[in-house]
Parts: structure tokens; sequence; C-alpha cells
């Protein structure tokens, strides 16, 4: 959260002085800070401040541009920032990096370094493999416990995380067993690392295994970490807690977007340029509005009925939305239901068996209601609906019955079939669902009326 | 994921046989695998298990009938399990029991027990003090290091983590200040634990926060766990970040089915019963059906120039989806803007002023789209718009403009309006928007094409 006291405080201040309120605050703060200042001024600041705060302010994700800002630094300022920050915070630099940034800044890194980034630039980010550090502990199963808390002690500061520790065989680097800093400090000083739990397959990703995936393993058992493990075995990275809830934090942003019927922002709604965010939005805009002109054809279609009997269009409006309303419910609990593993691909028929009374139900409900409404009006006089009021009514809810059912069939079955053709089962949004469902329910809307009204007003 | 295979091999097994492959299983699959049994099996197989995996189940949240199941297990070792589990998931089983059961199971918690529960049951479940356990880990500020990591051994089984320390005043229980175990294992073995790390103002929640605060301060201080506190500075509790990640699955669940126009749920998809799942969709689907009735009202209001130029009824559909479309878009931008604390309430009018030229630039495409298309359809002799066709499609594309331009500002004026009367801004549901915006559509249109045709087809 941006705070405009803040940015109003730090207002005039020198970048040595702004350095030094910067540095009393906690790194998270003061990289919301830092992000009210103009680039020129954020890097004044950032030479200002001691080394080890620098690179703080580029280990918090929050920072809004860390690409552009690097860039602007001294070269060996920069370099010697970039040797220090995570290696999953580096990879995500890098990656936003321009071309030519890239290969000067790599440059000044060491062989280490720059190999670590080259093997995690390979996957890509929402991957397993571009979320995880290479920053790990690891032990061989043969030390001693009292042993190991002394390493641990030793290598703490440079370790992403020493609260999952990881036994490896070193001749191969090959996973055997992941344990807890709390098993190793509950155990028996004398006992080898590798015997103080009982063994079991450990629970890994591939690299290339999806961010959700990732989420739904740390969610389900409750770990603060997740080793990513190549096919032979070798452990190559682990991927931690923190980084998966702002992964969940990113995917419900997109979902959200997404559900709405717009391609995902990816920035903040008031940091993206307008030019940008009308891309985002006139693309799927345009299509859905292609999508609904086919109502257009089908109105033109029946256009000789609906000069016979304009009271047939009235309810237009009223009918479409109820059945785009249905649709956007059943496709929202299918979406979700999905996502959290509740329901299987293979499922589809049991839903398809669920929806189609849930419909008829549904539609029975919307169809009484808009009976009595037609018949309420027409009694007290409210308006005349003509002399085949009552078939005019009996229209309206069979298509009702008709729509609602459509609706929430198509809805639920939406999802099943975007996830079969390889596609994120969140991209049926509320407004796909609804044009889809618009253009059939004309149809069955005139065709109810034709049978109902055929010889009368048709 | 619940696994058939794994439900067919349980199956005609006996209940003993049952609990040693639960026990041999990770307790979260081995939950899995009790629910697919029935109660009096899952009964018969808790009570056949080793006391300690027994309990180990009931910590699980996966868990999903506990408090009807520990309801059904003999008094005895019902009481002993609900004494062992974590302090949190106690108050979450108790806050489901039956009142009659709730007394019943009381009686058997010891005094401490009982007191910790009737503290944690006064806040409701989704405030820091609902997800809070009592079970942390605190040291006075005058413990040397090496007592601090001795002590701690000792009790690390009891506590919910050991990675979260809390120095507290022995004398008030006051929060002095959180560190964690990796500041205590790199610390120097004599010195006192409340010198190690430099004091600052903890960061702390009330239990009476919503647990949306919880998670936005876990996510971007990357914490493991959030201590809470009474006014009085009183440590009570700590959310650890395993019940955040719970807790954002559930909220985003909600959000997506509130968003796609229903009641959120409370339980997955398949396992709801028919009539419950009936009653959260029909209500919403009801108002909504009710709102859109004005629609008919418009119509009917508008039935002379209908009769008159039924060629306007033609594009009803395609503009009225395109004001929804607008709208849901909008919608789902700031709710989410919203929700991650991008954008505040009283930044309402620059939001405004982001939307109306959106609007005007989205609604000039499709206006310009709908333009061309009528022009076409006219020229190549594919519909007949009649002698005015050029001010029909000229009615067409104002009507979009405005039409879409209303639905971009009130569909993200909407949820701003919804949290200033203390509503949550989720509920502004993509159907919600189309029906506000449906209504006024048909107005928009209808002046526009009375302001155009007027002396021609009007």
């Amino acid at each position: 959260m941006r705070d405009s006291k803040t940015a109003n405080d730090l207002r005039g201040l020198e970048p040595a002085a702004i350095a030094l309120k910067l540095a009393a605050m906690r790194a998270p703060d003061a990289v919301d800070a830092l992000d009210t200042l103009d680039h020129p001024t954020a890097v004044a600041v950032l030479e200002a401040m001691p080394f080890e705060f620098a690179v703080h302010m580029f280990d918090e994700a929050g920072l809004d541009h860390p690409h552009e800002i690097i860039a602007l630094l001294p070269e060996g300022l920069a370099e010697a920032i970039l040797g220090d920050i995570s290696a999953d915070r580096r990879v995500d630099i890098f990656r936003k990096l321009s071309e030519g940034d890239r290969q000067r800044l790599a440059k000044g890194l060491t062989e280490d370094v720059e190999k670590s980034l080259a093997q995690l630039l390979t996957y890509p980010r929402s991957t397993a493999g571009g979320m995880m550090t290479t920053e790990f502990l690891t032990l061989p199963p043969d030390m001693r416990v009292e042993d190991a808390l002394r390493h641990i002690k030793e290598v703490a500061r440079e370790k992403e995380t020493i609260y999952s520790i990881y036994i490896v065989d070193p001749a191969t680097q090959r996973l055997i067993q992941p344990i807890s800093l709390r098993d190793l400090i509950m155990a028996e000083p004398q006992a080898p690392v590798g015997s103080i739990v009982p063994r079991r397959e450990p629970l890994t990703v591939s690299p290339l295994a999806d961010r959700i995936e990732v989420s739904a393993l740390i969610s389900k058992y409750d770990l603060l970490a997740l080793p990513v493990i190549e096919s032979s075995g070798r452990l190559i990275g682990i991927v931690t807690v923190d980084d998966v809830i702002d992964a969940m934090v990113d995917e419900t942003t997109e979902d959200v977007q997404r559900f709405g019927g717009m391609e995902s922002l990816d920035a903040p709604y008031m940091e993206i340029s307008f030019p940008k965010m009308m891309k985002k939005r006139a693309g799927w805009l345009a299509v859905l509005f292609l999508g609904e002109m086919l109502t257009a054809s089908a109105m033109q279609h029946y256009e000789g009925e609906l000069e016979k009997a304009v009271v047939l269009t009235l309810f237009i409006p009223l009918i479409m939305s109820s059945g785009g309303n249905s649709g956007s419910q059943a496709t929202s609990l299918i979406i979700r239901a999905l996502a959290l593993g509740e329901i299987k691909l293979r499922d589809w028929w049991r839903i398809a068996l669920r929806e189609l009374p849930s419909g008829l139900v549904l539609g029975s409900m919307l169809g009484s209601i808009g009976f009595v409404r037609i018949t309420i009006w027409q009694q007290l006089g409210l308006h005349d609906y003509g002399e085949h009021w009552i078939l005019v009514a009996l229209t309206v809810a069979c298509s009702l019955i008709g729509i609602v059912t459509f609706g929430s069939l198509s809805g639920s079955m939406l999802p099943f079939v975007l996830k079969r053709l390889g596609f994120d089962p969140a991209t049926a949004s509320a407004p796909f669902v609804a044009t889809l469902v618009d253009v059939t329910g004309l149809i069955i809307y005139f065709s109810i009326a034709y049978a109902i009204l055929q010889g009368t007003l048709l």
C-alpha cells in the first residue's frame, strides 16, 4: 500500500537524508517509499545507503521497476547488488532487463552465479523452476546432528531458508530426504541426520510443474518449502512459501480479470499506461461484440415475426439476461471446483446430471415469476399485452425454463471444453458465457413463440 | 483431491487393516482416504489406529466432517483427541458441533484447555482471533541464547511453530519483540535473547482484524506467523502462514462465486446438497430477474416507437450486452485493485477520470465496428434496414459510445459505492453490473434514437 504521507515526508529532502530515513524502516516499507521517488532520485538514494540495505531493497518483490533502476546504477554497484541478492529475485530482474543491459551486467557476475542464473532463466516464470531459488541448505546423511547444527549456524546467512533442510547424496546431489530444523533440534546430538526421521518418498515437483501445482502441494501438506528435482532425482532448487503466496495473489488477480472478460493487466491499475490498458480491454470486448452480432442476425431472421408481434420484443432483454446470469453462476462454480481439484475432467457427466435439474428448477422459478408478472400487469390494467396475453405469458415462462436450463448446462460444460482443449478453464469469463447463451436464447425464445403462438399472433 | 483408486483399495477391508494402511500415509493423504469412508467405518478405523495418528487426522483442515465423526467416537477417545489437537483446530471443530455435543465433550477437557477454547470461540471465524492458535513459544528477554535453545528442544513438540519466537514480559505477557529461530541460532550463546536483534515496533494485529488484513501483512512482510495482541499489548495468539494460505484459498472461492452472481457455497460443489445449492443460487437469480423486469417496463414505455421502427429492436441485444461487458471489465479491475490496496476509497474520482476516456475510446471502437457492419450488410444486400439505414447505423454507433461509457463508469464506481456502504466490493458481481447497465442502456438507446430518427422513422 503506497502511502502518500510518506511521499510528502520525503519531498525536498537530500538523497542522503532519504537514505537515512529508509534504512530505519522495514525493507517492504522502505521499498514502498522508494517507489514514490523518480528514478534518478531513487538511484541517488540507493547509492547513499549502506550496501547491505540496498541489497535488501532489490530482494523485495514489492520494488516496482528493479530492472530500470539497476540499469541506471553505477556498473560496479549494480553488479555487486546483483551478485548478492537471492537467486530467485536475480532471475526476476534479469528476465525484465533489455538484452543490452542483460549482457552488460552479467559480465560482472562470478562464474557460479552466472551458471545458476543461466539455468534458472531457462524455466518459464510461472513454473516451479521459474519460482525456485538455488540457495538451499543440504546435509550429507551421515553428518551428526550436533555437527549439522554447528554447520547451519555458519551458513545461515546465505540461505533462503534454514527451516527446510535437504539430505542429499554428496556424490550425485540426489535428494534422499527433506527434514525440518525442528526435527533436527529435537533429535539426539550424536545421531546421523539421515536417521532421525523415518524415510518415505519425498514430496517433490519437476522444474516445469505449473505454479498452481506448487501452490496446491504447499497448501495441502502445510509446507514451508517444496524441493524441485530433475528427472535424475538431483535436487536443483526449492520453492518457498512466501513466493507461493505472491504467486497465489497474482493468480487470483489474473482469474478475476479474466472472469471479468479481459486480458489480465499484469500491472497495478493506476500504474499501467492508458494505451496498454485499452489494448488489454479492447481485444476481448471486440471479440465479444463480434459474437453478439449474431444476435442481430438472429433477430433479422425473425423480423417478420417481430413485426407481427411487437409484444414479443418487450421480454427479449429479460429472457436473454436470465440465460446469461444462470450461465455465469454455473461457470463460476465449475471453474473454481476444477481449480481446487474438487472435480476432474472425467466428472463432466456427473456435473451435467446435476446442472440439468438445477436449470429446470431455477428456470421454473423464474418462469413462474414472469408468468405472474404479466398476469398482474394485464389484470390491473398496467399494460395491455393484447387478447392473447395468456399465450404470451406462457411463451415467456416456457422460454425462461428452456433458456435457464440451457444457460446452466452450457455454462457448466464450457470450462470442461476449454480444459479439454488445453486452455485455462478460467478463460470462461462471465461475458463469454453470456454471449454464447444470448444467441441460443433468442433462437429458443422464437422457436417456443412459434410453437405456442402459431395461428394466433404469428 | 479425492482419489477414487484409494477408495477402491480400501473397499471391503477390515477397519484394522484400513487403519494400518492409513497410518503409513502422510496425514493429508490419510485424511482424504478417511473421507471416502462412511461415518461408522471411519469411526471404527480411528478407534483401531494408534492414538497419536488419530490426533493427526483431526489436526488436518482437510478432514471433511470432523464434528460429525468426533461426536460418534466413544466419549473417552473423543475427549482425549480434543485435548491433544492444536488449539485453532479444536475451535474449528467446536464451532461446528451441535449445542448438545459441545457441552458433552467440553466436560472432558482440562480447565486450561477449556479456558483457551472459550476465549477463541468468542472471535468470529474470519478474524485473526478466529484463526489464531494459542500454542506459541515465548521467552523472557533476559534468558541466554544457549538456555533458550535448550528450552526450545524440550517444548518443541507442543508448539504450532518454533520458527517464530516471541519475547514477552514474564509479568504482564506483553509482547516485547518477535524473533526468529534463525536469529537465535546465529546469535552468541551467552547473549540475552532480548538483545540479539535491534528493537522496533513489532508487526501485530488485533484479534478482531479481518483475515484479509492478516493475509496482506503475512504476504507483504514474508512472515511465517503474525502475533495477535490485545489492546493492552498482551500476546494472546499467533496466526501461522499455513492457516493464511487456507484462508486465501477460501477467500478466492468466495470471491469467484460471488462475482458469478450467487452466494458462496461454503462447501465443495459435489458435496453440497441439491436443495442447499438451489437456495444459494435462486436468491440472487430472482433478485437479478426482478431487476431485469425493469427492462420490460422500459420497453413497454417505448412500445409506440418499436411498432413504428421494428428495425431498432434488431440491435437491442447487441447494444445491451456491450454495456454489460464493458461494465463487467471495469468492475473486475476495480474490485481487485481495492482488494490489493492499490487504490483507496478516496481515489474514486481518479478512477472516474480514467474510466470516462476508457469508455469513450472503447465505445467508439465498438460503435465504428457496428456502423461498418450495418453499412456492409446494407450495401451487399444481405439485409434491408430501410431507406434511413444510415440514420439507423448512426443511432447504433452513438448508442454504443454512450452505453459503453456509462457501463465503464458505473461498473467502476459500483465497488466504491458498495465499500462506502460497508459491503464487500466483491458483491459487485458481473450479473449485477449487467442488470444495472441493461435498463439504463435501453433508455440511452431510445433517447438517442428519438433524437436522430425524429421526423424520419419516429
